[in-house]
């Protein structure tokens, strides 16, 4: 199967213009089938500050009431991804960006109100990946925003991790796909003060044996558990990296 | 060739709930391919204004300074485009919603400055229909935001009708396009004052005559224009209707 490399990017790295153009030119210098999915909340928390609406986080997630909804539709499905997407092809590169709505790729249910009712956010339930992995065949190169959409007319706004992790789940039936999340390290840390002392490979044995001696600790075990489950349902590979290192070699490679 | 009807409505009609919902019940019920471009003008000022952006315009055209530019770019492809998407989908028509940068379906110039300086409004320059044409004959219905791009990554803002016309221009490649312009009126009026007095047909002579006689003035002259101009560039016909009036035959046509 062909390969194709699905890059996940939080916010703070597309929201700023330096950091925005270095890694539009590192995205574009990837080669083969590419895929970029990008957060987009600072700017969402801006915008709805201009707009007077305040942003409540539980958890590191977004509290995502009516008004809430249209502010991160508006900026994640308009300025950022289109942003992106002009940057892009002003670069060579095909982009297309989507929502979950779009090509129905996508479809999630509202989160059930348990302890905290996160509002109009949405859990992933199914991937419709055929138009997209034609499209991607074709050179178009997907770029993702945090939403999706319940099938009933409603957008929902999605963590940019899983759609990525989604994303790349259907398409290792089309193609053969490294899914890369970049954060603010080179990789997953031996020595959290130490910023060179990246753990090259984590296997799942590996990965239970640093758990359990503290190495790996806080939210670092969901992000593996979750590499680990985007392996078992197909994807080949899955790198922990820096934005500025997705051509390098230095991330930590979960397999 | 296969029959593709491209429907242009204004933002009024897909700002307001009520006529939002007929006109995407309508629309969900157009047999065939089919496209729809859309506008936002209304929900753009609204939006504009609650971030203290004041909205100017000239000839009915937005000066789009870089602060306004931003606001359409969240309306238009954000707001209004993924509403109208996701509703659709909810209707069973497999929507994918698009500016022109998107897998660079229209790219336009920055217009020059003349007497008035319009700002970030883009002039159609090229439309890659291929694509498009591709993703139609699957049963994709693209939804058009009116925003295109300079592919030196500039989102520029464009009139709907434009995309409509470049859009239905390009596709009458691919396919037998019908071009329909939805307006407040049932069609070209002889009596403006008469709602029932639609004009059935207007041809090249019909047309200069009508404009001799004063029966067609003002907007709808360059709308007409507009209309024997997609004509001539291989546009089966043009209608010219209301929106709650895209499935009946009470409009106007232009052959």
């Amino acid at each position: 199967m062909e390969k194709l490399t699905v890059i996940k990017v939080g916010g703070k790295i597309v929201e700023e213009e330096d950091s925005l153009k270095s890694l539009l030119a590192d995205f574009s210098a990837i080669e083969g089938k590419k895929v970029l999915v990008h957060g987009g909340g600072r700017s969402a928390t801006a915008i709805a500050a201009q707009l007077g609406i305040e942003s409540k986080m539980v958890n590191g997630r977004r509290i995502t009431d009516a008004e809430t909804l249209k502010v991160v539709t508006m900026v994640y499905a308009g300025l950022v991804n289109k942003t992106i997407v002009a940057r892009l092809q002003a670069l060579g590169v095909n982009a297309l960006g989507l929502t979950g709505a779009d090509l129905n790729y996508m479809r999630s249910d509202k989160r059930p109100v348990k302890e905290v009712d996160y509002g109009f956010v949405g859990d992933v339930k199914e991937v419709n990946s055929e138009l997209l992995a034609d499209l991607i065949s074709k050179g178009v190169v997907p770029v993702l925003a945090p939403l999706t959409h319940d099938k009933q007319g409603n957008m929902l706004n999605t963590n940019a991790d899983t759609i990525a992790g989604e994303a790349a789940k259907a398409l290792s039936k089309h193609f053969d796909v490294t899914l890369m999340y970049c954060f603010e390290k080179k990789g997953v840390l031996m020595d959290e003060n130490d910023d060179d002392s990246v753990i090259p490979e984590i296997t799942r044995p590996l990965f239970d044996e640093y758990v359990e001696n503290g190495i790996i600790q806080g939210g670092m075990i969901p992000k593996l558990e979750n590499s680990f489950e985007a392996i078992s349902a197909g994807v080949t590979k899955v790198v922990i990296t820096k934005a500025s290192e997705i051509n390098g070699n230095c991330g930590t490679v979960i397999k």
